[in-house]
């Protein structure tokens, strides 16, 4: 197997896995979310989302979350940032770095966001501009790149074409998110063939849900075809497991346990980030979705 | 990738499965569970233990269950049998197959079955001889190889030879059991890579327990080695994940999955098979450890 030598890790957990939580965390229990994945060694945490909190109730004290939290040195704090009224709350926030996000079928675009593939790209585009004036960097996510949840099978060819726009725009990176989680190992190597006959796989990231149990494998897939920044969710949070409907963002436990057994360096301390799932599993009264975490907790014990 | 053509499962879930259960199952709802998983395209079925029902009274009617199922032809019935009395009771009960189990630590053979590695192959000599001159085949397996739970880490040069000592004794396959579920894709791999250079991969099988998340991902490196049999547990049967040191059989959903994305032939119907699970959760009054067959069971009522 031919794979990485270093794994970067982008910890989702406290935004996309907060904002899908039913519990709405305390400022106090974020702020100490996102330090304690800080002190796991985390390098890239999404923070918060800068949307309109009608619509995402969880993030609407992102300001308060960003104002609040002790940076460490060399981690990058993100936001999500839908919109120019978005991306000017996130800069007067400090966010270090911002994201956009685009669907692979046009009937995902429309449900979630309400206009075409096109046209939500069209509205990146002061976005970008702006982000390059600030010279803050802007991730690019595409959702639904291995299935629809309302159209079901996924055009590979269709997220070629809007990676390549998001790249084109600007973005430094594209995050290629199965959300619902119904990709495969084969699904996930022929559009990762595909994506690589055009664009570096140092530009392409992978976002894996456990929703059919197959992130793990569709991380290594994607390993070995040299991605090497991989999405992950602290505890799996953004998706109970148990509950019908589940997103299940794959666990960031069980990637770094995959990843340590691999000898793929990622800088981080798994015993603390099992510490820091397994508090903010107790503040939320959920299980832990991460089956490492609990096997290491199980095992300390005896 | 390289990968098998076909895959061969070998279900557990109504012997290794249902003996780690809690409740015991009365025996019509096995012998359905058992014809439900032929009906679902499976042909090599674990229906019982002859063991002494002292140690797993699970598994006391395993006679019973043999002689109660409809057999469908091209279905393999088979089971363990720890010793010779076992062996006799198979033989009689009509199984078409029957397994001999080994440690790839001595600690784990002492705590599990009381004698060490060497006493507990010597002991399956006479049971290897009777199993031929009843032109009955006979499986191995090894449990522990890539993680034991009073050792720690595991010699894979202990499980080379235990694995080659039961194929010389005459067994047709091993099946490697990750018993505590801690092997990740790395140990999984640097082992099928020592066992590789002397064993054809026609003669192993792999058995993955998910305690850690990492199952499929095991399973996927194995099938990038040639390993073309796999083990698996409907519903995940034998160890319910959301306990305290469950021992987490892969579920047999979640492998099949992987194998139809990857166009692996597996002959088996995936729909059938989620139902079968489903009924038996619903008898044994436990969720479904397959994420698949969650998820398709949710998707089917959307």
């Amino acid at each position: 197997m031919t794979l990485p030598e270093a794994v970067r890790l982008v910890e989702v957990g406290a935004r996309d896995g907060l904002q899908n939580e039913s519990k709405t965390l305390a400022l106090a229990d974020k702020v100490r979310l996102i330090e304690d994945l800080a002190d796991a060694g985390l390098r890239v945490i999404e923070a918060g989302s800068f949307v309109n909190p009608k619509w995402v109730p969880q993030m609407a004290d992102s300001e308060a979350v960003f104002a609040a939290i002790k940076r460490q040195p060399g981690v990058r704090y993100t936001a999500l940032t839908p919109n120019m009224r978005g991306f000017e709350r996130a800069l007067a926030a400090g966010a270090d770095e911002v994201a956009v996000f685009a669907a692979a079928t046009e009937s995902f675009s429309q449900k979630n966001i309400n206009c075409s593939v096109a046209e939500s790209l069209e509205r990146f585009k002061p976005l970008m501009a702006a982000a390059k004036a600030a010279k803050l960097p802007v991730r690019g996510y595409v959702s639904c790149v291995l299935g629809c949840p309302y159209e079901g099978q996924v055009e590979a060819e269709k997220v070629r074409e809007v990676t390549a726009e998001l790249l084109a725009m600007g973005c430094y990176e594209v995050s290629l998110g199965d959300t619902i989680g119904s990709g495969h190992a084969g699904s996930m190597a022929q559009l990762l063939e595909l994506l690589l006959k055009d664009i570096p796989a140092a530009q392409l990231a992978v976002h894996c849900h456990d929703t059919y149990g197959q992130a793990l494998a569709n991380i290594l897939v994607a390993l070995q075809h040299g991605i090497a920044t991989v999405d992950a969710s602290i505890a799996g949070l953004g998706g109970c497991p148990y509950a019908p409907g589940a997103s299940g963002n794959v666990a960031t436990e069980d990637v770094v346990y995959m990843l340590q057994g691999l000898g793929i360096d990622t800088g981080l301390d798994l015993q603390a980030l099992v510490a820091a799932g397994e508090r903010i599993c107790r503040v939320l009264g959920r299980d832990n979705a991460s089956r490492s975490a609990r096997a290491l907790t199980v095992s300390k014990v005896v």
